[in-house]
Order: C-alpha cells, then structure tokens, then sequence
C-alpha cells in the first residue's frame, strides 16, 4: 500500500533506462513520495534494473501504475504540470518547481488530484504529452549546461513538494544548546579581566579601558553554553596554575 | 579559468568514488558553479573515473584544486556550512538548503569567502571536520529514507544557491502569448450565442436565459490567444458548413 499521505502522483512518460526509472523511485522516496505512474516503459516492466537500482526504494516501483498513454496516466487528474528543460512554443503557465509545488499542494489540499508529467531521457516530451498538461514548469539551471538527467529532476521536485509540505523543516537559522546565562557570561568576563590584570595584559595604561571593553565585548558577543563557559574558566584557571607551579 | 562570478566553494570531504566527484562536477556545473575543492580523495588524483562521469562538466574537475586536510581546505574563507544528513551533537547554527545559500549570497555579495562541505560516502563527515563550520545544513529528507548521494546532496546545494543568486528565475505564474482582447473575446461569445440559437442548443426556454450566460462565461474564464479565437470562429463556422453541406 502507498502512504495514505495525499500526494502528487509523479509520471514518468515513455522511460529509456531501467535504471534511471530505479533512481526516480529512490529520488521520490528521499521526499516522501511513493505514488510512480510510468507510460510505454522502452524496456518493459517491471524492469530488473530499475528494482537493482531502487535499492530500498523498491516499493516504490511495487506500487508502480502502468499505462499505455500519457492521456491515460493522467486521466483522473484535474492538474498536471509538465516538467520541460526548454522553453517550448505552446502558451501555458510557467511555474519554478517551488511555485509548481506550492500550488500542487494548496490543490491537494482541497482534495484535488494533481500529477507531474517528466520527459524520457534525452529527448524529453513531445508536443503532444505537453499539450496536455496544465502547466510547464522549469528548473532554473545554467543555460551553458542544462544537462539535468530524469532522477535528478525528479529529486528537485520531491524537494520543493516536501519544502511545501513540510512543517518542520528548519527555514532559517536555530540553534539548539545549554545556553549561559547572562549572569556567567558577566562572571566569565570578570575572572579574565581579573587574570588579565593581573597578568600585564592591559597596557599601555592609556589603552587599558578600551582594552578591557573589547575583552568584555568578546565574551558577549559569542553564543556561549555553559559548558563552553566553565571551558574557558579552566582554560584561565590552568594557565594560572602552569605559572604558579614555576617550572617549564 | 573558473568563472569570474563569486560564488561558494563546494568542497568534496576525502571523497571515495571517482564517479561521485564527477556526478558531483556536473551538478555544480548545472547551476553554475565551478569551484570545487578536494581533500584526500581515497583513489588519488586525477582519477580517469571521475573525468570519465564529468562528460561535458570537466573543466570544474580541471579547475579543481586538491588539499590535505579540511582546515587548508577552508583555510581562506570566512564562513564554512557543512552538509550532515543526521543531527549532531555539536552546537552550531543549523539551516535549511535554502536560508544557508540565502545567507552565503548576502556574504559573498560582501566580499567574504565562503565554503561548502560534503561529507564521504557513507560515513559522512566526522565531528573533527565538522567542528570547522560555522553552521551545518540539514536537507529536510524523509527520515524514513533518507539517503541522499554526494552528487545529490550537491545537487540540492547548487540548485539553492542558483535560487538565491538568479535574477530571472521565475517564481510564479507567468505566462506569454498574445492575447486577444475583450472585444474579440465579446465577438467570440456572440457567434456562438447566435449559432446556437439556430441550433435550437438553448432549450427549454426556461433554462435559455441561464445556459447564455453560462456559455458566455466560459469564453471569458479562458486565457485565449488570438489564435485561440480564431480557431473557436473556424470550428464553428466548419460546423455551419458541414451542416449546410447536408451530407454525411
């Protein structure tokens, strides 16, 4: 059984390579995705090199539906979205696979069935497969090197579906930790201007309050644990102790 | 030479497969990018392997430049994001693909150096390597499989990294044609309403007033071209013609 999670269906039209249909089904799986449709595989089905490919993913290519035309692949959709490399000449929506997948997913969640139409290898679709889609969607690739193979498009779909999908994937920055309260960071400051004073450090006298500000600054700035804060107390206390001791 | 534009370097971790640092050269290639760096990797350098999967991407494999340890590695930049497929216990800054490219743009557009790191096959990085980032990105993969290659994980790198630089990108619904105007569109909606009152289509009379406006309202829903109308007249006026014909 597919994932009960409601889900693009992903079509794969006329594939070449086994392989590359098993990389597809790993690629799909990386997100999340288990619903593989494939019209007129080259090479038949089901295919021993997409299964060795698959590794892991090879339920993927069990659930796997067959159809004999890219009309009947996705005949119970009410939207599709053609995935091209080029540009083509028919007028049809253009979406980025971000934009494609965030409205694949605002459709799916009012319940409507929607798939995504990717090309053979090589050749990618025709006219024909594309004239049925609903929209076209192009990755944003180097013009002077456009050579994304099937897998590797299928992946950057299943990541932008699983970005739209996702809640709990981390979009900025977070950072996880004991954190030290400003209170140690204070304490902290004070044993090392303690010390540094002790030591000489702060000299020439006219420089010494600047000196000591930027020191103090240091300590503030960086996001300091309390682990890392009792560090760089004993890092402090050790050095005291090595010119204590007197030895070399 | 590498490409002038600023840009990250993706720096591959003593990676083992040749075949993986040349999927990985044309990844980078795909979006772009052309500054790799290598540490150790396992099979000596150059490997014919590597050369032999880059087709079409070698020159970032020529440009290449090889160190020995992950510290000269990173040596020279600023700020240094390392890509984990599992959580660390280290504590750093953890991104998303997409805030991490969007946070080496703003730097690089500073002037700052940044890097990229990868992790080899399998064994991913070890804390050693990781503990020289200044944050880790996490690719938001389904936990259940979540087996990402080198070259993919690149891949999804690049592909940000172009999101976050490219101007021309589009993000949303676009769509080019030439359109018709209202008024053709009106004209359109009157040859129909008018043949199909000859047809006798709106019928019974009570509906009639109704079924015009849904019929009128359907020219209208449509995004037509020129052409679009044009091809609605001629279908409509074959129509007449056959009719008209009285022929089978």
């Amino acid at each position: 059984m597919p994932s009960a999670a409601p889900q693009p269906a992903f079509v794969l039209i006329r594939p070449q390579m086994g392989e590359n249909i098993g990389a597809a089904a790993r690629a799909m799986l990386n997100f999340g995705l288990d619903r593989m449709r494939i019209t007129s595989p080259r090479d038949g089905w089901p295919n021993q090199k997409a299964v060795a490919m698959a590794s892991g993913a090879g339920r993927v290519l069990d659930y796997a539906q067959l159809f004999d035309s890219t009309a009947d692949a996705i005949g119970d959709c009410v939207y599709v979205y053609a995935t091209t490399a080029r540009p083509r000449e028919l007028t049809k929506p253009v979406f980025s696979p971000e934009a494609a997948m965030q409205d694949a997913a605002q459709r799916i969640a009012k319940g409507q069935k929607v798939a995504v139409m990717f090309g053979p290898e090589r050749a990618g679709m025709e006219n024909d497969d594309i004239s049925r889609a609903n929209a076209i969607v192009t990755v944003p690739v180097n013009p002077d090197f456009p050579s994304l193979n099937l897998a590797q498009c299928v992946l950057l779909m299943g990541y932008e579906w699983r970005r739209a999908t996702e809640e709990v994937v981390p979009q900025t920055v977070s950072m996880e930790g004991d954190w030290a309260e400003q209170i140690e960071i204070e304490k902290l400051a004070d044993h090392y201007e303690t010390r540094m004073q002790d030591a000489g450090f702060f000299y020439p006298e006219a420089k010494a309050a600047n000196m000591k500000i930027n020191l103090r600054n240091l300590w503030s700035r960086m996001p300091l644990t309390r682990a890392d804060v009792q560090m760089l107390h004993g890092v402090l206390r050790q050095m005291v102790r090595w010119k204590e001791r007197g030895d070399e």
